[in-house]
């Protein structure tokens, strides 16, 4: 086995990170070890299918299982230094491993591309249903249970980076947890679409059919055995929109986690400090502040979010493909797995960071007081206008300009004010308790964050 | 109305890509004047809902429809250039066209995003209804009349450019009939999932409590009177991702145009010279080639994709948006409608040019006879190594070096030949016939072209 | 002259981004009009040169000169709509404008793109020189007197969003002036490199050596009459990369203008508030802030970079063209304008609000003392490890713990402190005050601001 | 050490394209060892200046060079998973093994990112000078060998794949000689203008301050230790552009690279086939093709391109950083080592293969053939012309139909003709034998391949 210092390789998704447990899961996916088990994989799914329907020895798909228990990369690779041809190259390791009798089975009728499209779907909906969606999901339950506790706390919304009105926390959190929700749907969709072929070298199933007479029906057979379909056309490759519906799904929901890292690392800043990290697991819930708050984990998920997003356009190039095809994808969407590998890495890393998250409750209070009497400028002109009062608007504005210069409350205000008087002997009670009482004014806030919460709890079972 | 030299435009999308009847029609739906109407709609379905509930006066939806009939959007920017916003501009010009009990509806309880999200995701549901999809369906209607009526011409097909096996150009074009079916699919599923929101400045539904018990209810009936449902949930804006969802489905639509006009272009070069546009309605089918053959129209659709594919970077950045919203993606999200002109500009031409399209047809066969020989080797080698020859890949390779140098029959060559002699003897007559008549060897390309034809006809009606 | 209402316009930059009195000078580039005005300048110098040869009557110039002037683009377009081919109209259309004997040596031994590309780099040079350079050495010089005026304002030096040691406002300037000063050098030695052609069809120089035996020196010429220089290489076309690097100058300068924007409008955030617009003109200096400080401008600039820096992906498509050229760069090479439209757009509308910035002293000095305290751990942990302390990081980190909790002075705890006391006394004056007075740990941020200031006052002439 | 199966790895780069000999050069600068390195390198050239400046231990240069020498990147990183912090994690390594007077001095006023940026830019601009540039030349060199030798070789010029007028076939290379040239001496120009900074924790050299006065003649000091020089204005950070510049020369040269390869793929193709490889080194101007003509080094150029390109939007992102820095261009820019390491394997890649090519003599005889008549329509037309044929276009286009139609030859058809006899008697007789022997309506492709390269030979001394 050639082995080599990790620290000696140019990606730092192969050193710096690459260094947790959770690399070799990683590695049974995405690394070229992975490529080569998936290809074997679809090789023994075409015998199997072949003992099936009589035409090789019975005992074919026990003897490849075997053979490729025994390969290994490295091997193959010395092979293909020969051949020249990396499926040529894996096709003679298998065959120098099989019986006389089994050994023109292997590979038969195929291409090349019959095996590397076919395995590379396979990896990547077997990476997204044992890797990514799992690692999605439990960032996802990390982020509802927030979004529970959270739901009642009162924050100020903002826009512009501005004060506007009030929200709460936990429908700040809820925001994402309904984003990410729905993206997780969409990975999960996407990925149960990707599709395999068996179709032969220009996608005619020219090969195939000098021995079948229903070729489609033998390519279904040999893709159940993998639990895939076929795409409804093919050329020597598998139809290029699949798997750019699939990354799609993928970098835009790594959008969802860097809109959300970017809002986290705001809402840390030295002014505004409403969010930290604690220390301990027994501190959940605390108001204790840690002395550091660098957010370098949220600046880490945005910055991997501006390293793999514009992959997004090789993907979209590579749909271009000359006639039956060119190559010109073959390099590029060997780098695929970076990007797999990329964001589950940043989804990991969220959720450990998230599960730490704590509100301080101090600074949020006095981020929400520091424009208290602005906040209910609205409710009072709305209030006003749906009264009929001619220039709500006007009226307010110069209300509040002087609030702000005289340090009288708004009651005092209307009161003293003639023209609003009137006006305000005729609001409801809850709604003078509104302007009163700005905190209150979250609308429906904490209940809209527990329908969120309610919803994806119940739509990925998570309790 | 301020006029201007359509010259003295900046865009080409203003100039040079305007010049047809059909610009108009894209400007109900992309232009500035499209923007403000399609909010004035909002407005208008917001009175409606208020009228229906009981709140303002049961003739205001009339006043409201009249005045923005009236409305045009010069005055509107005149209104801007006072206010120094676009959404409250608008919301005085439809007042000051209405009654003073009507004046305090209009808005009511309304945040400018659900104004301009709403109507954006109405447009844009509208402009795939009416423009976008009829537009794309007739080009695939035009290709799949194509892949019909060439669904038995045999081409040599190929990968890396260079000749491997038989083909039908039916079949070639039935791979875009095949990929822009499930594109057509994707951008209709992605427009019916655009929506809107009426929930407030921040999301929480502030301001529509102070007046509804059932907020939510609320926004659904006045999105309903425009056909949309509202998001999970909103903040200022629409979550991002139905509109980056229904961009993609664009932008990867874009892409199978570019790669058809790609493939076209490189049968148009000189020494391939299959296909060519014919110059008169009446000559379809005739095989007589124009002179000029430069494929100005494919180049022309694969730049444009160039042009436009990038802007998928914008929006995917778009997804990033601070706290309850920044305004970063207000003027970047502005240049939308240009995409959307580009493509449909896009699917026109080729549609245009699609429906000129013949085939040379002495070319084609010249082309496909040119590598005749080479063709048999794969199924030769797939037969001799089924029937267990030892190492038929190399008997092969050798048999048609010989045919190269010698200009023999494969037939005699494999007569000569007592390694070979044997194993043919036992092929069954269709194996021998496709090895002899290498043009039969399109394994079930014809049939295929039609199961495909007959899908997307189906699928859109087309008949 | 076909008008068109200017809001039935597609792009934002022919509808909304097109209304002040700039537009008119853009559009002197970057229309469309400008395109043919600019082609029919290049034809002018090519019958220039025949005339100084001798080869055409001497007062072709005259005639061509004389026909340009009454050109418009309509009638080009016209005929276009004839001859299906842009530069081939032109030409008609001046050759109908001039005599019998001149007509021959219009367009004399030249091919489209030698009049194209060549009337490309003349405009962009131009655009350069005439717009872009002017408005963004505007910009600059509003940057270096806010710098100047600024720098000795004491601010809060932030990393991570987190307060760490101090600088001055001005040096926060100093860096855009830095900048974006070496941007501007970049566009201008880049605009400087923008070549043309006059080589043919492929750039063999095939047709002029049929009549000259210097046809480089002809070529060079006629570019001299324009003023631009010959590339070393070109087929049909000019080789791409002197117009890439002149848009990936555009690009990066237009980079160095959103960072810009994303400094300010943060610090506009509520919390922080450091910044404001004033509103009139005679408040400059005031420290009165406006009431509202929505960054709308800084968020437009942004968001304008974020629609236009991913045309970069189009210009690197575009270096390939096949052989010696495809035209797939036609379409896309067109929308080059719009980027230098929003460039222009975006230095402008920095320039307006960057004049009106003004700096709200309460909150710089206020969110400076927030960390007062904590500020000085780092030069006195350097001194003290400078001094010889085996573990300075931990005692200081332990003296600021302390600091916070008790509220006492940091001379009072050193003072108390055994183990600290001694190096204390062996500091010299200068550096005991830059601990007891925070305000002044600003190390050369000043006297940097001044030399950057005057390095760029320098360089544009500024004064 | 930490090693690992290489196979194991993620990155293509770090399994497949990283088993030749070269990958420990590329490791040496683009791993992670390089990293710590030259960030030990930097910790280096500080305390040098320090000991010149009489500040530190005259041995503390030699102390820390052996200590450096001891570190392994294993360490660095066992520490860091400590501190959690990388630079500290240094710092702590290097003091550990140092003297106890030496110890204060390591990483002296010097804040993180003066020693990352400063290695950064060092390492970078060492792997421009040892590793990219010395690549690059390479493949110039081989390609100005390949157009030398085939400059007198007729070609077919094409545009838009159509063939048009004759080039030779080293003045196609020489397109490419010329471009690429550029592009070295751009790469050069940037990686020299690669800047470091020793300006501490914001920018405003606050800690050396306290200890020289002469805060910026230091950073000079040490910059000027590693051959690097000091950015007019850093925050924490060097300014983002003079990387941004050197990525964008290594983009826009990989896009030649690019280029190159399409071209050469397409002049691979079945039909047209004027290329190929031939298998053994004696074989430099065989006309006898290799069978195999799968052009999959240009097809993996191409792909690799399409990898890594849209990196320089990532690299344009991080333009953007908060402040004085957010970090979010912290794991991002850790990527640029894959693209370098991209495209010096593209680099070896295409000459590995462009040093085996070879022209099919006789396919590209053929192609030159195929349009003989249609090519002399240019010349012919232009010399009517200039002669004052009314109407010379017509009259050729009739006079090539008739050619094509008739097969006689041009000369009989103009010696028929009534109308043009008159002309063809007048024309000179170099100008007679371009019309009656297109192969010698080359222009001066010879001699300007010649020139270029002579041009490129010079500048990069080759020979």
């Amino acid at each position: 086995m050639q082995t080599r210092d990790i620290f000696a390789n140019i990606s730092p998704l192969d050193h710096r990170y690459s260094r947790g447990e959770s690399f070799s899961e990683l590695s049974e996916y995405l690394s070229e070890n992975a490529t080569i088990y998936f290809q074997a994989e679809v090789e023994l799914a075409l015998v199997k299918v072949l003992a099936q329907r009589g035409i090789c020895p019975q005992d074919a798909p026990q003897e490849v299982e075997k053979a490729i228990k025994e390969l290994n990369t490295e091997e193959v690779y010395k092979e293909e230094a020969k051949t020249r041809h990396n499926i040529r190259a894996l096709v003679n390791c298998i065959q120098k491993k099989v019986s006389k009798e089994t050994r023109p089975y292997i590979h038969f009728t195929a291409t090349s591309y019959d095996i590397v499209d076919t395995a590379n779907s396979l990896r990547y909906k077997k990476a997204a249903e044992d890797l990514i969606l799992p690692q999605l999901i439990e960032l996802e339950k990390t982020w509802l249970e927030i979004a529970e506790r959270e739901k009642d706390r009162v924050q100020i919304g903002r826009t512009h980076g501005q004060h506007a009105v009030p929200i709460t926390f936990g429908f700040t959190i809820a925001e994402y947890v309904s984003r990410f929700g729905e993206r997780i749907k969409e990975v999960e969709a996407k990925a149960q679409k990707l599709v395999g072929k068996f179709s032969g070298a220009v996608g005619a199933y020219n090969a195939s059919s000098i021995f079948f007479d229903d070729p489609e029906e033998f390519e279904k057979e040999v893709l159940a055995e993998l639990g895939l379909k076929a795409g409804e056309h093919s050329t020597q490759i598998v139809a290029a929109e699949a798997i750019t519906d699939f990354i799609h799904s993928l970098v835009s929901t790594f959008g969802v986690l860097a809109a959300f890292a970017d809002d986290m690392r705001h809402l840390q800043r030295s002014e505004i400090a409403e969010i930290g990290e604690h220390f301990a697991e027994e501190q959940v819930g605390s108001s204790t502040m840690p002395h550091k708050r660098n957010p370098i984990n949220y600046e880490n998920v945005k910055s991997m979010w501006k390293a793999f997003m514009p992959q997004m356009n090789t993907i979209y190039m590579d749909q271009l493909s000359e006639h039956q095809r060119d190559l010109t994808n073959s390099a590029s969407s060997r780098f695929v797995p970076e990007l797999i590998a990329a964001l589950i890495s940043a989804a990991a890393r969220l959720n450990r960071v998230s599960k730490k998250m704590l509100v301080d409750q101090e600074n949020i209070k006095k981020n929400f007081e520091q424009n208290k009497r602005m906040i209910v400028a609205e409710p009072l002109y709305i209030l006003l206008a749906a009264a009929g009062h001619p220039d709500a608007h006007e009226a307010v504005r110069k209300l509040t300009l002087k609030a702000q210069s005289t340090d009288l409350s708004l009651k005092d205000l209307v009161a003293e004010s003639s023209d609003l008087k009137g006006y305000w002997e005729n609001f409801n009670d809850k709604q003078k308790e509104l302007i009163l009482n700005p905190a209150k004014y979250t609308g429906i806030a904490a209940k809209k964050t527990e329908k969120i919460v309610n919803n994806w709890r119940a739509e990925f079972n998570l309790n």
